[in-house]
């Protein structure tokens, strides 16, 4: 019999299909491997075909836009939203607009053409995470942004267009509607019962055990009760910590040791499929009038957290109109497969 | 310069990236045309393979399941929802749950295999819609559904996993979210104003004139503000109405006639790509205690309409994870496009 289940955090119903049930080895084949005889901008040597970093972790000497990095941030070249002007929002008729003010950055994830940031040393990855850090950090400081977001597509079909490993971070004027939602999610949940609702989910997590990938000192990963996809995770920090920019450098490498985890387990059981990841933390804060403008984030009830999709179905017109998912893998069946995977880091 | 812009509808902030302007020809190619040898349950003389029609629009004293339709709703053969057994509704832990009843069906738009919706006459476009709303009529006396969702997948890229046209139909016992939102809005904005929300937009459209893609008599096609789509389409009635089941039978030839200009003008401009398009309507009534169940919907503050993407981009880690769209083609351009196709029906 199929179920309804509901997601507290995305306040939304999905279907979980048993008549449908699909297995690793339903779905479609593996990320296609892309021709290596054409040029990638991404490449060590190749630094002034892209736009000036802005950010990089590179070898004590070595000069900005020249080789002798690990992790390297720049501008995107064709970006959706520009850095340079004034916002200015305007009413037109019934609508709202607003001038494209933004940031576009690409985070090269390593000088080397081939590895997936899965394929990456566990140090490598700190690194990748401490670039992150670094940016949210510095363009907080930008008050004519609301909300900065760090993301990953994985593959064409996941919609990268370059298939040298790299995520992607978008600063916005506006908070994005999810965003929003589950920021307003955790507040309301907080007023209520001065509890945050994610520690809440880990704690049933963790008593029903049917659901989880991984137990780590400080993070679970987890297929959600309500899962959208097949083998979608989420990733939380076992412990509250509303924003992702104030977890200390010394535990990025655990970080980093526990996002590999479920990237290999994901590579393992759906052989390297194409997949997203959104890395959602508490937002940027508006400027007051007469106060100093805050680089970080007031909202403590959030929770910071990555959530992460395989793409190995098509998003049909039901879900897109809807917002009401058909997922033909139940989540305690996808964590089983993941968290029998046979991963060694 | 991109832009920011606010749908009031769907309550969504979209980046209209003109760095990145694409025009029709730039996306990928047409819906692949499917091999021809392949079995196929919804041709004529294969009405035993499916289950059991529950409408049709047939010759007179020709049997059900049998040759002599037109339009032919019959039960899908793997439902992603049960039609049997009553509605539990439990909580578990944190999560709410409720077993998967509901119904499924599929309407096979012609015995013909190889036409698409676009390519049928007026008057059998009509049939099919006439079938849409005989279901949504009978289906709403079925007390436990809340919503009756009806909509159509065409082209494997969009979802569609038959290619002999057809379109779907799912009653839920839940309300989906984004029906909810949208439901939300209209009530919310009439409390204040006295005035459709739909209806004004249609006023400033028509002031505005440049996202128009095509004005009949009683319908209005137009490229949303704030699409989140290259080539996004609204079709609303021009004067208010809140319930598609409410369309008088004389009046489907009409509206037969509008949806076919929309889908030409779609594919022509695309040349023949996959879309999705879903038919929002006010919702079933809930039961009241002591109170007959009424079939019909009380939500007169709403706007029936389609909504309509073709699916000619791919939705990235972004998109999913924010709800916040990317859109190459800013919708004047689309509509100009669209407006300029050369249709003949």
């Amino acid at each position: 019999m199929p179920e309804l289940r509901y997601d507290p955090i995305k306040t939304m119903w999905v279907i979980i299909s048993t008549e449908r049930a699909k297995r690793p080895t339903d779905f479609e084949p593996a990320v296609a491997v892309e021709d290596r005889s054409k040029f990638c901008p991404f490449d060590y040597g190749n630094e002034d075909k892209t736009p000036p970093e802005v950010f990089a972790i590179r070898k004590p000497g070595t000069a900005p836009d020249t080789p002798g990095w690990d992790v390297r941030v720049i501008p995107n070249k064709f970006p959706a939203l520009r850095i340079e002007g004034e916002l200015n929002r305007e009413g037109v008729g019934i609508y709202d607009r607003m001038n494209g003010v933004g940031a576009h950055e690409v985070i090269v994830e390593t000088p080397e053409h081939g590895p997936s940031l899965a394929d990456l040393s566990v140090d490598h990855i700190a690194k990748v995470l401490k670039a992150y850090k670094e940016r949210l950090i510095s363009l907080r400081k930008d008050t004519r942004f609301r909300y900065i977001l760090i993301f990953k597509n994985y593959g064409k079909r996941a919609g990268a267009s370059l298939s040298h490993t790299h995520s992607q971070l978008i600063a916005t004027p506006i908070t994005p509607k999810f965003v929003r939602e589950q920021l307003n999610v955790a507040k309301d949940y907080f007023s209520r019962k001065e509890r945050c609702i994610f520690c809440d989910i880990i704690r049933d997590e963790m008593r029903f055990k049917e659901r989880i990938v991984k137990i780590h000192d400080r993070y679970i990963v987890f297929a959600p009760f309500a899962s959208s996809f097949p083998f979608e995770m989420r990733f939380y920090p076992r412990y509250h910590s509303h924003d992702f920019a104030a977890v200390p450098d010394e535990e990025l490498p655990e970080l980093a040791y526990a996002l590999k985890d479920m990237l290999l387990r994901l590579k393992v059981v759906l052989n390297n499929p194409p997949y997203n990841f959104v890395l959602i933390t508490a937002p940027s804060t508006a400027p007051r009038p007469g106060k100093p403008s805050y680089w970080g984030t007031l909202q403590y009830d959030f929770h910071w957290h990555i959530e992460l999709i395989p793409r190995v179905t098509t998003i049909a017109g039901f879900e897109w109109g809807t917002g009401f998912y058909i997922n033909p893998t139940p989540p305690e069946e996808a964590a089983k497969y993941l968290r029998e995977a046979d991963v060694k880091i």
